[in-house]
């Protein structure tokens, strides 16, 4: 199969080195719009040649949309405008609902498959592209059935290629899920090293006194602006809703500090705990 | 040297390999108030037999005290009236100001080197006790002028031949940057934890859509009530103070959501991305 990716940062160069190992992908053309971002994935083999998008789009089978979300929004009617029967259009993008809706009467919707592969780093670029990053995690397809039998058929061949498992949602709950288990814990993040960037303007104690489990904490603050912030701005209101939540739960550790209820907060620890449980 | 190790979980338990391993410790003997933490302590080897507190002050030339911190505040007062002029005692809290406020004039308080080694995990017990976990770590030695030199070169020999580095701070210094760079992580885990559990009533959906940016965002949450309640009871009014301060970013987060101010938001992600410096 000959496979464009557009958009070779961590997620679409991570792609490209599965579909090449699983043998899917005899074929893979670059399409960015940045130069660097090209040569860097070209140097790396991550693709065999990059090509602008019209000459690319009439090479290839499957097209895999890889850019931030925002570029999404342009690309994809684009995309569906000039799709064939035969080709299939899936995308990695982390929020679908603006998206979904729209491209929903679009006359060759059926081409396009949503999918959310739930992996990735907090790092980006070409240079960020691993093997196996997606071995053993859950690719949600989205509002599966506005997709052509076959293309949504072509989509698992690909992601399950890549190792992934499946779960279905609609566009609604794909984001509404996606603000509760997978945005806040970046704003928690940005904002745990906002707050000790802050208070802490020692750099050298951050240094010395950070022990593995404030790393691992901050690890998602590493994130990048670009990529994230169209997120947050196309699922803006479930992210609200939660972090209206999260500012509560930490208010309610603030209060107990204040009130001395040590008991209150054991409790609220062990409750905590139970996240264990699930994450298992 | 014969070593005994009160409280022989997580800290206490590592320790116990990394003396036995480096050669340091020729026995270690296991004080615990839990008799199955004590069973468990043997039949895994990390210490070479069990006794009863008394017995095992006489016997040894270096105590370690690896309990809470709560229990540690009943405990030290007494070794300290107890200890001889050839023994060391050294402890592994996270607080140090109301621990040391409370010997300071003790006419034995040479004998004590306040130690806190910044390593850990999210687990506790002996059964969580691993090889290394120190190697290349921060130990910071607290208010080491109260400690009689030779004391203090005993518990550098310590942590020393366990691999850690060593940093210097008075007892506020500590407990200040430790609720910056520590505690405050320990918080915001536990409150990113209960704010998914409230959330998202569906626990099947966090297990299928939690990637490992999530894991890694709540792994703290999974840490043990009994420490760290005592350890934020103790460092109250610092963990307060960084507290009022993440909650304030957080909110302004919040209020950037609200107002659709997303350069504003791109800015802080950027500011937010500065840690990765700092933690290289």
């Amino acid at each position: 199969m000959i496979v464009g990716i557009i958009g070779i940062g961590l997620i679409g160069g991570s792609l490209a080195i599965s579909l090449k190992e699983s043998g899917l992908a005899s074929h893979v053309i670059g399409i960015d719009a940045c130069q660097a971002n090209l040569d860097k994935a070209v140097r790396r083999r991550l693709i065999d040649e990059d090509l602008p998008l019209g000459e690319a789009l009439s090479a290839c089978e499957l097209i895999v949309l890889a850019t931030p979300m925002d570029a999404m929004l342009t690309l994809l009617p684009d995309l569906l405008d000039r799709v064939g029967a035969q080709q299939t259009l899936v995308d990695v993008g982390s929020t679908k609902e603006t998206l979904l809706e729209l491209v929903k009467n679009h006359p060759n919707r059926g081409r396009f498959v949503a999918c959310h592969p739930m992996a990735g780093t907090e790092f980006s670029g070409p240079e960020a592209a691993v093997p196996n990053l997606f071995t053993g995690k859950t690719c949600v397809i989205v509002d599966a059935q506005d997709s052509a039998p076959d293309a949504v058929d072509t989509a698992k061949r690909v992601f399950g290629s890549a190792g992934m498992r499946f779960t279905h949602l609609d566009r609604c709950a794909h984001d509404l899920h996606c603000a509760y288990v997978s945005h806040i814990s970046h704003i928690a993040s940005f904002a745990l090293a906002l707050t000790v960037l802050e208070k802490e303007k020692d750099e050298q104690r951050i240094f010395e006194l950070a022990s593995s489990g404030f790393g691992s904490t901050v690890r998602l603050a590493k994130s990048s602006a670009d990529m994230w912030v169209p997120i947050f701005r196309q699922n803006r209101d479930h992210v609200l809703d939660v972090l209206d939540e999260h500012i509560e739960q930490l208010s309610r550790f603030r209060t107990q500090l204040i009130k001395r209820d040590f008991e209150g907060f054991h409790a609220r620890i062990e409750r905590a705990n139970q996240i264990e449980k699930i994450l298992k």
